[in-house]
């Protein structure tokens, strides 16, 4: 029989699937141990329906499992245990977890980067940037190691040397897609691999959608790269929505299917439009700290004038001078203020007198 | 002299830029006419400023002008002047305008599509489909017959016998760029060709600028396609928020620069974005005429279950049947709520009952 608190909640996620609301009432009730005896009892009203599940459950060979696949079990409580899970409706029971990092510290400055697996070359670079550029940024990628976005993210991040978490719908020790097993190690010997189901599990469809709200959960706010309109990632959206979290979502062209989802989300208000790490960071980041550099084309001569000098600067000839009289006349203003506009061009270096008359300074020209 | 209203606002047209103040102020106190007589006796303020060029007033000759390109003169209280105009702060004085289009009737339900000159294939595709689309919706379409966006706006409205107007500005009848003689000949000859400038007159900067706020307040909306971080395009759109007109903008790439203008309007809560024309007349259309259709993916088997039917049918294997033990060991439910389930996602045609126990109906595959 499990003892202790924590070989009670490995249990736990033993016996329940991801998200089973009455059993974590029963272990928020009475605590994971005192819940479990229960049911082994037969005195819970859970007993009849996790008996089958009970009788298969061998805390020995678990705990065998676990050493052999160099995994962990963080519970809530633990230091390591990000906060964030705790404002789910249902949080896990307990996390298996693989790799290095310290999941508290990396969730505590963190990115949820996802996106479709069917995504385009534009969409896995734009994640891939993403993902590194949030790692500069000293944020943790977290995302789903699935093929498409998510891949892209955490390559982008590895590829700078930052810290990638990977939250998986099966066991730890299952990579999957099977043809990720080379990036999910890799994120498992520098970040951490992560699961709330135990070793051994397969990802069905019901443990994949459940593992989104991780996801949402563990991290400051969740970015959508590419995402059709029937995407898995838009859960992750809606999630991390109702969460409080804050949702980003990266444009693209309208033509692309894996875009109608990010623009779904950003015309319904449910995500914020951004196009790089720096207007992530700035969402996502500390408040004063965080700031993306506002982006403005290079300043042009002209820039910035008042009306009068604008008529006035748009009519003086790029190449051959003109008197005033002809200025007052194409602007349509009294020759004193032609005259006084002038002066104040030619200290902006924007208006170049000559034996003629007046033009634009050599090699300017206008917009 | 010029006689009569009409004439007196073709001649301010002559002796004034586009957005002068004072000038439009004096018409505004002394009616157009007095007030022209005012500055030709001398007794106005503006008398001396506007001397040079009301020197070279020739009101016949702007007669016949007028006449030999086939443009007329419309004034504040026609029946064809766009009301909108007069939400500017300095509307224009008169507009000149050729072709067999209603202005005022066109302008009642009409869109601003507009953008960068160096537009990419994206950007002119788009707008060509959104100019089509909203002339397929009964609106018309303003732009400002540039290279790139405006061109492509106006032609996608052409393709499909839309009517479409061009704002120039420079006159009339100097079609500006010059290769886009054919283009503008086309719009004249179905639609409207219009500038506050009258015949004659070059297409200044200047000009161009103040073309941008007739854009914007002739139409409900402004939509742009592509925008670099400093187009002109952004003035027409900064033009139409001024005036509470509803803007949009269509994203791109976020590598695009041309697209980078009309991220930042989004991001800068500025527009709205919009993905196609039946967003863009949802947005400028008539409240509960205009909706566009939701956007959403195919529906899916298994779409809209609740939580204890998705774990069962998430559970269901595709192929080889299992019995209802299996599947309360695989779901963690009691057998009894199994069996509901199975029913329910029977009566759905979402399991199939065979010799072997449950299994997901032929051909039906998890997403």
């Amino acid at each position: 029989m499990p003892s202790g608190e924590r070989e009670a909640r490995m249990a736990w996620s033993r016996i329940t699937e991801p998200g089973d609301k009455t059993a974590f009432a029963l272990v928020g009730e009475r605590g994971a141990e005192a819940a479990l005896a229960a049911v082994v009892e037969g005195t819970a009203p859970e007993a009849a329906r996790l008996r089958l599940r009970l009788d298969t459950l061998d805390i020995e060979h678990d705990h065998r499992v676990r050493q052999k696949v160099r995994a962990r079990v963080v519970i809530p409580g633990d230091e390591e245990w990000p906060a964030g899970l705790d404002d789910l409706e249902v949080p896990p029971h307990c996390l298996w977890v693989r790799g290095p990092e310290h999941l508290a510290e990396a969730c505590e400055r963190s990115a949820a980067v996802v996106g479709a697996r069917s995504a385009t070359a534009y969409g896995e670079s734009t994640a891939g940037d993403i993902g590194a550029g949030l790692c500069e940024r000293n944020f943790s990628v977290v995302s789903g190691a699935a093929f498409g976005i998510d891949g892209a993210a955490h390559r982008g991040a590895l590829a700078v040397d930052g810290t990638t978490i990977a939250v998986l719908a099966g066991g730890v020790e299952r990579p999957y897609p099977p043809s990720h097993r080379g990036l999910i190690e890799r994120i498992g010997e520098t970040g951490a691999v992560v699961s709330e189901v135990p070793p051994g599990c397969a990802p069905t469809r019901w443990r994949f959608l459940k593992r989104n709200r991780l996801i949402a959960a563990m991290t400051r706010g969740t970015v959508v790269v590419e995402a059709g309109l029937r995407s898995g990632s838009r859960s992750t959206a809606t999630e991390a929505t109702k969460l409080s979290r804050v949702v980003a979502a990266v444009p693209g062209p309208v033509t692309s299917m894996v875009s109608a989802g990010c623009h779904e989300l950003i015309r319904s208000r449910e995500a914020e439009l951004v196009t790089d790490a720096a207007e992530v960071a700035e969402l996502l980041g500390d408040v004063g700290r965080d700031l993306a550099p506002v982006k403005r084309g290079a300043e042009r001569p002209g820039d910035g004038l008042g009306e009068t000098e604008s008529v006035v600067w748009s009519a003086l000839p790029v190449r051959a001078a003109v008197g005033v009289e002809a200025l007052a006349l194409r602007t349509a203003l009294a020759e004193r203020e032609v005259v006084a506009c002038l002066g104040r061009l030619q200290l902006q270096g924007l208006a170049h007198r000559e034996s003629g008359g007046w033009r634009r300074p050599p090699r300017q020209r206008s917009g």
